[in-house]
């Protein structure tokens, strides 16, 4: 479920930019991406995908209501919400929306450099405040291997420890660090599978590892998940 | 101004972190942290610096209301307003507060790879919609010179030509490519200034680049701008 209104970029990374939602008797389908695996984006419903989404607050929320009401999930393992970044109205929304079924908890993505940690201090001093758990926290774009020479260098550097350092302080978990590997941003721009194309990458390995670590906390079967491991 | 109520990096970044903000019989003062450049932030106003601001739409539109009545800001040669992400409620109240005074323009900031800009081209229709004119494009994070070999490779591979096909396709100025150089992000977790550490870095002369060339199309004096060059 992308909560990204405004921006939203998950229909192209899954290479369904140009599916639409049907809507039945039972509700809004999501698109189907793989057998497992069903989308709902506002960005399936623009008239051309280009449009500007220029909504405030109250309208956001109301089409999350409707993502959560209105759309015909089937039974489903887990409801993964993306949301943009920020502590405003689609996440207050969200938590406020799902506060009966129940929210597992949070995963929390930065870069390992310090301005990008203050903005991620102030999410889990929401989440905290919210009484949301952290399910973990992820360094993402933490490397970059230089493909003409191989050696390693630092994008953002961890000018205060990264990630890492941040999650020891606060005493939450820490999921790894995942390398800015230029091949995943091109899966998305090309909506292809990053895992299946580069199932030995670092980077995979990495984010294989950073799923592992979130579903041993919520009680997900992990062997389900990646059966040809 | 900074604008991202949620997520302010602007006092960190101008190494002003730890400043505050005076009110006086004349209004709110901006924090100088030059001579020539005074910054207002709510990060100025938080008890402790990692706070989430757990505010919906209409305190953000408070807010940013007040930063433009309340604060003495003084005879302004620019207002430079940093705005988070999307098309929402401070794109839309910074655009409403403003209509009688006016508005240069905007500038578009993106990655090169075909996921960011389909954000970017959301907000050009939002700037197309609401009457604002677009005074260009940058290209962020366009290659990335690794520090062992000194060679170019791309991190945001600009899978559908980068904002430069971008800015012929739609018919906007095109302000250039900024390289990403990591001492950049580190200038910032320092709040020390690039433009004074890395003078003759290929990034900083790509941002001086891009302000010449906003600047030219608004009728300021260059000259003033980068009075060493």
């Amino acid at each position: 479920m992308d909560t990204d209104i405004c921006g939203p970029s998950i229909p192209k990374m899954m290479g369904a930019e140009n599916e639409t939602i049907h809507i039945s008797n039972s509700g809004w389908s999501p698109v189907w991406v793989m057998d497992n695996l069903g989308v709902m984006s506002i960005q399936f419903m623009l008239p051309n995908k280009d449009d500007a989404i220029i909504w405030r607050g109250p309208k956001k929320n109301g089409l999350i209501k409707q993502f959560l009401k209105d759309v015909d999930w089937g039974e489903l393992d887990l409801l993964l919400v993306d949301t943009p970044p920020g502590t405003s109205d689609e996440h207050l929304s969200v938590n406020s929306y799902l506060k009966e079924s129940g929210i597992d908890g949070a995963i929390i993505v930065t870069t390992p450099n310090e301005v990008s940690l203050l903005d991620v201090r102030k999410e889990i001093d929401f989440c905290q405040k919210a009484g949301i758990k952290i399910l973990g926290l992820v360094d993402n774009m933490a490397g970059f291997v230089c493909p003409k020479c191989t050696k390693e260098s630092q994008v953002f550097e961890a000018t205060s420890g990264g990630g890492k350092a941040l999650s020891e302080e606060i005493g939450i978990t820490y999921l790894g660090a995942v390398p800015l590997d230029p091949r995943i941003g091109m899966a998305g721009d090309y909506g292809e599978s990053y895992f299946d194309s580069f199932p030995d990458s670092p980077a995979c390995k990495a984010i294989k590892k950073v799923v592992t670590g979130v579903a041993s906390q919520i009680a997900l079967d992990t062997e389900s998940l990646f059966p040809e491991d």
